[in-house]
């Protein structure tokens, strides 16, 4: 069912010194911070030659990663994210496995405006799993 | 000089269920469980696309990963794996920028019989890095 690694998110306080790490110290490619109020988060993609390391930091008052961040002031890797084809059907095979989806189990529009699903922790190896609909 | 995402780690205290979930839940292809007792670990490849996930359970009494799992108990990730090209060519640049490498700084055999070193994680966004020479 997943498919490829889409991306590893890193959550970070500071960006610029997140996205100074892997461009300068880990000499990567790395694209400009994106604002998205929508979504709670500045993103920076670090373009690996397979994948992508994507750095995420707060935005605005409700972010998502914020309580993430007063845990781990180091920042550390806040999800995975793999492709699948119909979001929806995985979902449901999912479900039917007894996983559990989060929020209302409707696929959202996630930060790169593609059709979003995240999975809980407990039931994926304490790692907090996002969907994408490929 | 980072090049692919070798492989995202993630420790588990029973690998036999990390593996249903990726095979079973998540449909991926996985390898057969093999022990490195002198790493401490019994490993379970999930093979994606693009890269892996390595599933890592402690084997021994001294694992590297056991107070890991002590701290979570539900598993998680433990580390990122990046190639590159020449690895005492990375870790000189890496200490010349102000990094920590951990041990001694000689590259030791990794579990795939390669070179590795690894990275302080309060240097790295809070992720602990292995570099692995591809």
């Amino acid at each position: 069912m997943i498919g490829r690694l889409n991306h590893v998110a890193i959550a970070v306080r500071d960006i610029a010194a997140a996205t100074a790490v892997y461009r300068d110290t880990l000499g990567a490619r790395v694209s400009q911070a994106v604002p998205l109020p929508e979504h709670g988060v500045t993103t920076v993609f670090v373009e690996l030659p397979n994948t992508k390391i994507e750095l995420l930091e707060p935005l605005g008052a409700d972010s998502p990663i914020a309580r993430f961040l007063e845990k781990a002031p180091d920042g550390g890797i806040h999800h995975l994210c793999y492709e699948v084809g119909d979001i929806r059907a995985a979902r449901d095979r999912l479900v039917e496995a007894g996983a559990r989806v989060l929020g209302d189990g409707e696929p959202k529009t996630g930060a790169h405006g593609k059709p979003v699903l995240f999975l809980h922790p407990k039931d994926f190896c304490g790692t907090l799993v996002e969907l994408e609909e490929a």
